[in-house]
């Protein structure tokens, strides 16, 4: 089952600048092989849905292991089985629609 | 690595009437053996990461066979390595707090 | 326009005990008079939609002035138009099919 | 009080294209003058924190006005007193750290 998703990860504990944790995730995340792209808010992520999950998983892993006592994320994640939709496909829509009269 | 999470997963395409699919849903939960609490906005689970996570797949994949095209769901999920926390553990925290002058 | 909506505000740059915080933000949704309860992962808050979100922006002051340099919140908000409806009968249309054979 | 968001809206009861609504808000979005930037599972949005969650409410209204019985949003808020930063700051500061060895 493939899944497009939206992570938002925040480790607590750390004080607030947060760049440094959110870097390793991207790392992470750009490893596995995963369709990713960064935003301002959290990172878009594509793929099949274990594998979003594992990097889920991978990413609360390594925040711990640097020093993270706490993690909570926020992730949305949509699944279809209609027909197939990448993330570009999504943005193209819209940006399309946003075009006409 | 224990998790505690918040589910709230929305079928599209299936019109305004939720409630028979979040029910599926809930079943599904249960049946797992996950500790888990409706509320009105999605429902608390509390579990092995990987339990979660499953459940949550599982639950798309219901839906989905009851003729949802589109699954969208919103997962919060926190993991800490500093102490135990359960639920309840979570609650009585803050209702504590509330009871202090 | 009336709103169901649900609370996970996360003070950052506090350390990891936030229970303090959660209560704080309870006693202010409280003292609002908006119909609110507390869940292992956040608030259900039910009320006027600009009473809902005065609430959250209120919390958010709160939380600043107790100390914490960033504050972020993740909220799921709905509204309808075909009908009214209740906390209370988001959660019982669900048990209600979960009785079902 | 500035505010960085990040929005998903999400109309319920209008089938499974939502292309439509979602142009339909980006474009309210950006009459506001508001700054936004489209990512493939919602908007991010930054400005003052009034002027953030009224954008939010006219959108609900406007996908009620194009037909939509139910509208559920997931949004993401940040405010934050120690520094400004925009969202630009937040991006290049994960992709320079990015750029470490």
């Amino acid at each position: 089952m493939k899944a497009i998703a939206d992570l938002c990860i925040i480790p607590l504990g750390v004080g607030v600048s947060l760049g440094k944790y959110v870097a390793e995730c991207e790392r992470i995340l750009r490893q596995t092989g995963l369709k990713t792209r960064l935003h301002a808010y959290g990172t878009n992520v594509e793929g099949e849905w274990d594998e979003v999950v594992a990097a889920v998983k991978a990413c609360h892993q390594a925040l711990h292991a640097m020093g993270a006592p706490r993690v909570s994320s926020d992730i949305r994640i949509g699944t279809r089985i209609d027909r197939d939709q990448t993330m570009e496909d999504k943005i193209r829509s819209v940006e399309e629609k946003l075009q006409e009269p």
